[in-house]
């Protein structure tokens, strides 16, 4: 018996690849959850049917969403992570000598459990004593603190069932009220070829209530196209301009964000400031 | 009745796309070639099982592959193009005023009656004065000239079959005296993702006989992984600190390619780095 799973939606097009096992398939009270072994790509977590992280390739995600934010600030010590259950964002956050304190705040602790059994190296820092698990709703969670974090990363699934109220234009100022006043955001902001209108919305949002709004792209092959957007809006800091690449520590070295990098994945193809435009 | 194409390489995992209609398929001389028509991407043409080129994203590939050398280059007036029968890269060539010949070297003429069939705005060129067609074989057409080119770009399928001599150190020597002094080349370098040891090669090949080789990136959402390498190679002109972007004429504008992504292109993931070493 052969299994394949395949991801496709609208553009009738998407990923396929060979299921070596089957190791967890839950419906949760939020999503169904499934984890498959593979070859190629060691263990994938898949959420709704869509792939979320695989062992190979999780680096470039969870990279690029935190170090971008997290080296522009000058001295991060609250960090507010929503979603991020599998504990990557974690794991490079916690990287920060600066960091004192991390929230994350998952609505599904089943996607937690499933980490820490089938992503060890993923998950190895969720119990991190900086670090404290919220498990509820990030759109709620939000609404009750403010001007408290340094930075926050929206680590989420598509904008659709739980995770569409994380894009709206409310959602974007509660955040803004939530941060300290040179408080720093990244989102996770989708893809440019295949979500379009998605990665428009999510600019037009964040545009309307930070000063600073900037998209910048990473390569992660297991999402669609394979080309990835992600959002950082500001109350001031610029992360182009306000960075220097002489903040990453000597001797520093991650797999794919370097300080060059940072600076150089702000520069769009012409196709994707055409989204990234009010 | 649902037709599905795949593309499946030793990763067990790749694209797959639902087919509308098979427009074309033969096998050539050469190759096996497809054409199939799409909702999403428009027509897609598929060579031994792999895509090279859709109506939907052609512009990336072939914007980076032309405009990153014909840029760096103060003067291109004479360009040869190994491979590309589908014209897409002699489109962008041609944009360049200061071109006064190109010379297309492309081995299966099968590929090019079908561009100007099922492609029409990307064969659009291929009729174009100051290109010549040559239906040769590009490894022994190199062999004839001598300080001839100031620009090469190498547009060829991977390195398995007909395009296996195209990323051998015979094969860049034979370039090298191919191209006058301050010559520039540009070649298509794969997926550092899902082909490393391809990247590793052509960048280790490259090195040996250039005295200038860098790699840059883009994001060709069809092709594995989305994550492609251009290699750069000249006998001296850098692609970065010998590029000013004012020399792109205002009012210059392109779907993918920009001035300051020029540049930015050749930040490259550490990962990547890894491979583009000696």
């Amino acid at each position: 018996m052969e299994l394949w799973f395949k991801e496709i939606d609208e553009s009738q097009s998407g990923l396929t690849f060979k299921v070596k096992n089957v190791l967890f398939s839950k419906q949760t009270p939020y999503q169904r959850l499934d984890v498959f072994e593979t070859d190629f790509y060691g263990n994938v977590l898949v959420l709704d049917g869509c792939v979320q992280i695989t062992q190979k390739d999780e680096f470039v995600y969870h990279e690029m969403l935190s170090h971008v934010p997290l080296y522009t600030h000058p001295n991060p010590k609250n960090v507010l992570i929503i979603g991020g259950g599998d504990g990557g964002t974690v794991r490079e956050v916690v990287k920060h000598p600066e960091v004192d304190h991390v929230d994350l705040v998952e609505i599904d602790e089943v996607v937690i459990e499933v980490a820490k059994k089938y992503f060890p190296e993923v998950s190895c820092e969720l119990d991190n004593p900086k670090l404290s698990i919220l498990p509820m709703d990030g759109i709620e969670y939000i609404k009750s603190k403010k001007n408290h974090y340094d930075v926050i990363l929206i680590d989420s699934t598509d904008p659709v069932g739980p995770a569409e109220g994380l894009i709206v234009s409310s959602f974007y100022q509660n955040a803004f009220d939530t941060l300290t006043d040179n408080g720093v955001m990244a989102v996770q902001a989708e893809s440019p070829f295949f979500y379009p209108e998605w990665v428009r919305k999510i600019y037009r949002n964040l545009h309307g209530v930070f000063p600073v709004t900037k998209f910048y792209l990473s390569f992660t092959p297991t999402y669609p196209g394979g080309m990835w957007t992600f959002g950082f809006a500001s109350k001031g800091l610029d992360p182009v301009t306000d960075f220097a690449p002489s903040r990453v520590p000597a001797g520093t070295s991650f797999r794919y964000y370097t300080p060059d990098l940072h600076q150089a994945a702000f520069q769009l193809p012409a196709f994707v400031q055409e989204l990234c435009r009010e």
